[in-house]
């Protein structure tokens, strides 16, 4: 995320980590939840392994042009709204004018004040379509390379994530068995990665950890009841 | 999203709609793919049933409890970062009025009144924050209630997705017409659903019902590659 220079960070997690809990947070969940609800159904962990390496081919490129086309379309919106806002400063200059000295009216700032910082915006165009941007739309200029990055960071995020639950399917010959080590991996693996996304994003670690935990617990549960109940 | 009073809106979608197309796009890809790509490998459509309903029972758990948690935390994210320009302010008002003046700097206001604007603006601490909050950190306030709802709408979006590729294999006794019924089915409903995304999102219709149709093609594609490679 740019940020201008004289910006300063509280804590956001970088574009990196988001990525990789995005596509990890669903491929640790998704493929686990699947295949554990297969095993209730259908005693052949051959089935179970073809059909969570379909989900996992599935789920990572669904969520990785997800991404993609995610991160390109806030570029087109910041870009689109960026040619609007220049228009507007030149074809309704007076509008625009009174939309900042509002804004800042509404701060306090006397009158007297309020028209010189106006008057010194419409002196830098640039810089004034950059805080109508910043402040009336709250948007900030997206980095270029953004949305290649984020599809292949969180596809390859969701593919790990998801090989770990099919793992012991992949090794035990017995589903039953198979069922209760991938349980076993796989929410210790919830665990982990919930407490590392809690240090990364600020939350505390042991609430997040739990929070990854039950979910991916919840959706397995689910997944495995209503596949029982049906076959 | 909640904007203050003074802001006009160019466009955003609301975020119902915005939960309605995250929980659908995945709904509408996802339980496709990994049905034709199970097809592919086992003749036998109560097995891609058993699966897919499994995976719809797991997808929708965890898009709607991810939704749920990610608006929670947005909503605790905004609430921290607000205590902590609030202590800012009272701690070290000198380096938090320097900050502000620099803005102000920047855009060329003159010297004179970027004090008058910092004047204005400590006399009213709560505004203060509020402008510190929007310009520094880019954070609106988020809206109460909004986790909850964002999870039912995410979640029912996706079940309803995910139902529209399953139902040929529920009411479709071969596996491949069911497979081709799917297929075609699906297809045309991902144009659909780009059509009307595109609408909503401000995105040029066609090309947003090439692409959910492009992504849905190939998770599918890939899914059915793999599957059939493996079986």
């Amino acid at each position: 995320m740019p940020v201008t220079r004289h910006v300063e960070r509280h804590f956001t997690a970088s574009d990196i980590v988001r990525d990789v809990v995005i596509g990890m947070s669903d491929g640790l969940t998704v493929p686990f939840a699947l295949a554990a609800g297969l095993s209730g159904a259908v005693n052949n962990a051959g089935i179970v392994v073809t059909a969570g390496l379909a989900e996992i081919a599935a789920g990572s490129i669904a969520m990785g042009l997800g991404g993609y086309l995610a991160a390109k379309s806030d570029a087109e919106h910041y870009a689109a709204e960026e040619r609007r806002e220049h228009e507007e400063i030149h074809e309704i200059p007076k509008e625009e004018m009174k939309e900042v000295a509002d804004i800042f009216r509404d701060y306090g700032v006397a009158e007297e004040h309020v028209n010189a910082v106006v008057d010194a915006m419409t002196r830098r165009p640039k810089q004034w379509v950059d805080f109508m941007m910043r402040f009336e739309l709250g948007l900030e200029k997206p980095e270029p390379k953004r949305a290649r990055n984020s599809a292949a960071v969180i596809a390859g995020a969701y593919i790990l994530g998801g090989l770990i639950p099919l793992t012991p399917y992949m090794l035990i010959h017995s589903t039953q068995t198979a069922l209760l080590v991938s349980v076993c991996v796989t929410l210790v693996a919830l665990a982990v990665f919930g407490l590392i996304k809690g240090r990364y994003t600020g939350a505390r670690p042991l609430k997040s950890a739990l929070q990854t935990t039950v979910i991916g617990g919840l959706a397995a549960g689910a997944a495995f009841l209503i596949a029982r109940a049906i076959s």
